[in-house]
């Protein structure tokens, strides 16, 4: 295989005002229109679940803690493909900076301008039009095919795809093959697309000493000189390197605080906060095994400590499979090929997705999107090129699983 | 000579009643009755230049940025002695908690109470009817004897003795021999006299790195990391060990600021504050190039750092003089022994106080006073038997240093 072609732009590309006339332009539209900030869906699923079921879904929408989530389903058989994705979107920040209104969206020189567009409505309206485009194609004899849906990606995620997981595992529905529509691109549409994420943990760990007076040390215990050692030590911690796309793990200290501040006094505690943004070369038991061995070997007659964990978020990697199984990666890899004739670069980077909650019962992941250089920024924006290069990615996608 | 005999109290005590009529007690009375917080002076001064004139001193009063400084003279010739002390006192803190009236004086079961009554109008109200009681036997002719009086010692001693001295220095009037009238006791007057204090200095270094995500550290500078590096080196620095009554040198960080903590942020920038104690042992340069050396050394392409001085306190030590000139020290011990029957432990411990600044000139330094348990607390007292036996001390040293 011939890893990097040059991109060739697809020629059928319409013009911008042909392009307002189309269906995927009204998806686009309808939802890019609605205000849904995270959790509000705004109204965003209920108009996809108008045109999956007018498509020939059924569809279950069920509402946790303020969080909307759609699980949308067709076919038959043993072999479950899902499109994923979030309705949500981060707010627009400073209104006076966008170039066109952040819920209007609005074509300008060949780009849309809304909130979410990359982020993700564009690649959740493009699913759906794609498989529009290619049911009648699709073997819905020994396929089913899933639409996962949440409006709190962008949030604590804690009520949005891990209930729609808990929801398919409970139905015995869990798919095997899972393209989130994330926006995944550098440049353009198709040169890169995600297998995997880094795990991600917090932590807090007190230090409790002796306050006191600095001229008499000897009847005090600086806690402060402990955070400094703890967090230098944590700081020394080696992990693996890792590289441009498969990024290492890293802790960062974010934190130290020795409280307020006095001249003479000797602070009795001080707080060193931390984050571990790590590779699926470790699990998480692992990560926290290795920060609790320098706590504990820290705490003596001076100091104690306490260590608390924050916010874990597991990683998950994606990898071809050994076995005879179909592989999404390849697929993915083919259909990028035959639309865009280059290859993707495989890529973990990045924060974390709710990728994780759907690769932990053995389902393939990738994030597949368009590009992520204007996301959570004012003037969100993609060019309608990478958006029409995505429809023919998917749709070539799911024939591709077909075969 | 004998090291520790145990401490008879002198029986002359008058009790309270007789207390109360002497002219020690007038002298104590007058000058706790008035408020004079750190730097006002309240009239202390007025009183004390009074009484030193009628004793046949002649004053020298004058005002630097609203602190009060007194130098009384009295007698001839090329020896200088002085007693030096200051008027003015702490805030007395919560009043509530007061058993008297913080500047209402009061004698209750023979321990006078009032704010300063320690921390060093006694010692002052003192010294004052000491020289009045040996005046007559004490040579004029050969000696000339001072008082040293700020109401700037509790504050930031900027325009107090650190005046005085240079006044004295223009006139060539700087004493020889300094009796400073601080609490120094620990149980019972003259079991501890000072004979030094450490010397005290505070830096800040500031850590600059680069602000950025914890999913991309390799695009930032975490001074989180300098800063914990940074404390950790200050705080392994080997320093003097000292004892109990010459107490070591010693580094405290005091503070490690990483400014408001998000906890995907890596920290931009870091502020490491310190603050050490050092002994004769060193000099403040010594000190200074200690630490920075370790800040030049952390200075790479990732941080830069930044090293500013505050608030530095030069030490003091006073020793027996290798010649045949007088020693104060030996001159106090005797004085004691005489009163007490027992020798003083010589002692170098506890903050700074303004006999560094008299020590500057070679003048041999040290401070005699009441038991300094209560200091800056509510209720603030001595024992009128304390008071008692640092007159008599400070008489019988008069009479020794003419000897
Ligand atoms: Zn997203
Ligand atoms: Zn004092």
């Amino acid at each position: 295989m011939i890893n990097s072609l040059a991109y060739s732009p697809i020629t059928r590309t319409p013009t911008s005002e042909d392009f307002s006339q189309t269906l995927l332009y009204r998806h686009l539209h309808t939802l890019l229109s609605k205000p849904s900030i995270t959790p509000n869906d705004a109204g965003c699923q209920q108009y996809l679940a108008e045109q999956l079921v007018g498509l020939g879904f059924s569809c279950h929408q069920f509402t946790v803690n303020g969080v909307s989530n759609l699980v949308a389903k067709i076919g038959h058989g043993d072999k479950r493909i899902a499109f994923a994705g979030h309705t949500d979107v981060v707010p627009p920040g400073d209104l006076a900076r966008w170039k066109h209104q952040a819920f209007t969206p609005t074509i300008d020189q060949g780009k849309i301008y809304a909130r979410g567009i990359a982020d993700m409505k564009g690649g959740i309206a493009t699913m759906l039009h794609a498989f529009s485009r290619v049911k009648e194609t699709l073997d819905l004899v020994n396929n089913q095919f899933f639409f996962l849906i949440t409006s709190d990606e962008e949030g604590e995620a804690d009520f949005g795809t891990k209930e729609i997981v808990a929801y398919l595992q409970q139905q015995q529905l869990m798919p095997h093959l899972c393209i989130v529509g994330e926006p995944t691109a550098s440049e353009v549409t198709g040169d890169v697309i995600k297998v995997g994420r880094r795990g991600a943990i917090s932590g807090d760990i007190v230090i409790q000493g002796k306050q006191g007076h600095v001229a008499y040390p000897h009847v005090a215990k600086n806690a402060a000189h402990g955070a400094a050692k703890l967090a230098y030590l944590l700081s020394e911690l080696a992990w693996d390197e890792g590289s441009v796309d498969f990024p290492g793990s890293s802790l960062q200290v974010t934190s130290i605080d020795t409280g307020p501040w006095t001249d003479n006094i000797i602070p009795g505690s001080a707080k060193v906060s931390f984050n571990v943004r790590y590779s699926h070369k470790y699990h998480q038991e692992t990560v926290e095994q290795r920060i609790k061995q320098i706590v504990d070997e820290m705490i003596n007659d001076e100091l104690t400590l306490s260590l608390t964990w924050q916010r874990p978020c597991i990683p998950y990697f994606t990898e071809k499979p050994n076995n005879n199984s179909i592989s999404l990666i390849t697929a993915a890899e083919q259909a990028i090929y035959q639309v865009c004739h280059r290859f993707p670069r495989l890529s973990t980077s990045g924060g974390t997705s709710d990728g994780r909650f759907l690769a932990q019962s053995g389902c393939q992941v990738i994030e597949l999107g368009v590009p992520n250089k204007t996301i959570h920024q004012v003037n969100e924006s993609v060019e309608i090129e990478d958006i029409l290069v995505l429809d023919n990615i998917y749709q070539q996608l799911l024939l591709n699983l077909m075969a």
